[in-house]
């Protein structure tokens, strides 16, 4: 609890213009982008710089306070809900690119800084930041990193984890460390750099990081394959792998997912068929020529009933973004919206697809499936009105079963949007006892009052999502 | 202690074949690459199966009995120096390839896998496994992963960490766990594969791994540039990035360097130049060809003397043969080869070059400098004595000075070779208190009996490698 004295406190590091403990104020972050999900929290604090998030950490962890450091709460899995009240922390004053080094090929910047704003930047010198969360227009970089962002790129390019070379982390006892550095090489003891990217605030306050940036690929080429057979388009996805070609992009949309996109986008997409897949290639001219054309024999031989190259840049824009609006399309059909994550090796796709579609008919439920085919990392979302308790139900049923699946396939519960709160009850599917045991031995030894983001990646029971609904 | 009881136990676990305490036995696994580092183990194990590991690990664990598990010991930090007495655990039993996926772009392996056998196993099928450190003939996979090895390649296709995907662990506790999988991405609870690659051992014993492999490239070529200035050379590296070319290597050998090496490898290599860089593309012929023109022209224009394109395979060969065998030419100069790992970023090869030349004369040791200029990974090389000791009181001197040149240049103490023992003195120079107090509270978390390779990573005070010498 945040005494009188405390709050004085809080307000001497930051200043009473940073602190806001109103009503209004709090509720403008009791939720993020996770649908089902809401708490308040106590104050709302908004640091200047790493000094003062030492202070306020120090603070919050004599009195046991929790704290929930928040980007822009895109996320996905009530990541930063602030489910057990405390303080959450805004990066508003933390903002800024620091530096764009062209020698070293690395950007430093502080974690509130708009994923887009930074590719922008480095973009316009020829660089390239290839993690493309969908969020990207909104999402913090602190965020993605928390988060360990994918995108549609991972496949080629890897995930956000890839790109982070170096951190300044506020750890729960104030103390101020810094991991990596500009350096292509490091192995100076544990890797806390990689452990930090992912752990969802649990672990300690990102406040600074240098990510590594590539050239900017020469060109770029756009596929669209169209399919009356699923089946067909996951081969496709193998085949064009085992071609040894690794496309940028490899995405997956089904027939419902197609439908409701083209609704909201209106760009002349086709609705008559079972599945589209949007491959892409960067690189040099001449390699992109030479592997859009194979792709597109592979497509045809594989019984797509068109093949299509975007003839101009305008065109993939318009296919790329369509893509991405997938979610937004699908969240105008019904009140809640139910995106998940379940992802397997990609030569599991089909199988995966087929059984979600199972799933679906058994729980008597609408799965719109679309996602990274090429990540196995699929999005398979459920359009659904939490005030329909019947249906919820039977919605939690049918994702418990498609984890599971998922999990007998040798895949994950999550591939780019992180456990949270949402998908913790979730985890020892994935991890067992024994690795949830060790997960758990980590943030103790960072953490042990449990004040950085509590009630995140660890559930207390397992209880499932219907339940915590407040 | 190993007791009799304690001793009839392994052996009713592993079989009395793979139990051996003999004074002759145990001499063997007493040291392993690193001069100046000698310890006795209390006996040598060599389990078959990850349940047998278990089993071990549990009975280490009740009696405090220290476990190295090494590889073919070829690590240059005294990461396998069995330092603190206990058991060396072999994995001359657990050395299979599992499977080869063709379609999920894996290998699934067992610890005791040679480097280059599996290389030429997926090569076989035209996949490709960028990690290439010197020591690949001898080393083994499961070392390669407890040290985070590097190689030749890093700067384009990264290091060890960057192609593990998924381990079998077993903890101090003997629990066995599974990590991440044939997944793209897998965001599930925190990074614990690579939390448990390049932590030597020290948190758990790897009895199991899944790498991703990539295509092979269709082709690669190589250059040869010639230099009577360092700094030429090292402008030819930034200049060369900043062009927006990320060759697969780019190697830097100083004038000595060159000298041992051609004594030893006798292909033909100039001696009457300050610097060499040794500079490969792989990839799509237009590509490598557009590349390696524009290499050849930055080269030039920044002063080489002489820049030469490999007019064969075999050539090209040679040069990368002799390249990697710079450690063993240097070691036919004296008794003792004390070979380090300092790193920098990329932008400050030069000063780091200078510095070391400076520290070299100022100490009145003869220090030899090459390594992977790309990365800012240098292998600055010292041919000593370790009976001549007031030398070697100037030689770790020296070192000591290096290690912290390289940290106030941004760089790190070690780059590909591991902490281990030898480095652990200086850790705190790269990560202050806070950083080793963090990683050492992840150590007891993970290992709270401190039995899995004790006295690597941390150093019990800052005694320094003369002194622990015996």
């Amino acid at each position: 609890m945040i005494t009188a004295d405390i709050k004085t406190t809080f307000i001497q590091i930051v200043g009473a213009e940073n602190y806001d403990d109103s009503k209004a104020g709090r509720l403008v972050y009791s939720y993020d982008a996770t649908p089902q999900f809401q708490s308040m929290p106590d104050a709302v604090i908004a640091p200047r710089n790493t000094k003062e998030v030492s202070e306020i950490v120090k603070v919050c962890n004599e009195h046991k306070i929790p704290i929930v450091p928040r980007g822009s709460g895109t996320n996905l899995c009530a990541g930063t809900c602030p489910t057990e009240g405390g303080l959450v922390l805004l990066f508003k004053h933390m903002n800024q690119i620091l530096e764009v080094d062209e020698e070293n090929l690395t950007v430093t910047l502080q974690p509130g800084v708009i994923t887009l704003d930074m590719i922008n930047t480095i973009e316009a010198k020829g660089l390239f930041y290839p993690p493309d969360p969908s969020s990207m227009k909104i999402s913090t970089i602190g965020g993605n990193i928390n988060e360990n962002s994918g995108g549609l790129r991972g496949l080629k390019y890897g995930v956000t984890r890839d790109y982070v070379i170096g951190l300044e982390i506020v750890l729960a006892n104030g103390d101020i460390i810094r991991t990596g550095g500009k350096l292509a090489k490091d192995v100076a003891g544990y890797d806390l750099t990689r452990l930090f990217v992912g752990s969802e605030g649990t672990l300690g306050i990102i406040t600074e990081a240098i990510l590594k940036l590539v050239p900017m690929p020469e060109t770029k080429k756009t596929i669209l394959a169209l399919y009356q057979d699923i089946e067909a388009a996951a081969r496709s996805v193998s085949k064009i792998i085992a071609n040894k070609i690794i496309p940028t992009t490899l995405e997956f949309l089904d027939q419902p997912t197609l439908q409701v996109v083209e609704d909201f986008a209106k760009i002349g997409l086709p609705t008559n068929v079972q599945a589209v897949l949007l491959i892409e290639q960067d690189g040099p001219e001449e390699v992109v020529d030479r592997d859009i054309k194979k792709i597109a024999e592979i497509c045809t031989a594989e019984q797509a009933v068109s093949v299509q190259v975007a003839q101009s840049e305008e065109h993939a824009m318009a296919l790329r973004t369509a893509r991405r609006s997938a979610l937004s399309a699908l969240a105008r059909l019904k009140p809640t919206t139910i995106l998940e994550d379940a992802t397997v090796p990609r030569s599991e796709i089909a199988k995966m697809v087929r059984a979600i579609n199972e799933i679906a008919e058994k729980y008597d439920v609408k799965i719109c499936t679309f996602g990274h085919a090429g990540d196995g990392n699929l999005h398979p979302t459920c359009p659904t009105d939490s005030r329909n308790h019947d249906e919820i139900e039977r919605v939690e049923k049918a994702f418990a079963e498609i984890f599971e699946t998922a999990i007998e396939l040798g895949g994950t519960i999550t591939g780019e949007h992180g456990v949270g709160m949402m998908k913790a009850p979730y985890l020892e599917l994935k991890l067992g006892q024994e690795g949830i045991a060790a997960m758990k031995a980590i943030k103790n030894s960072f953490d042990p009052n449990n004040i950085m983001n509590p009630g995140k990646v660890f559930a207390k029971d397992s209880r499932k999502r219907v339940v915590v609904t407040r």
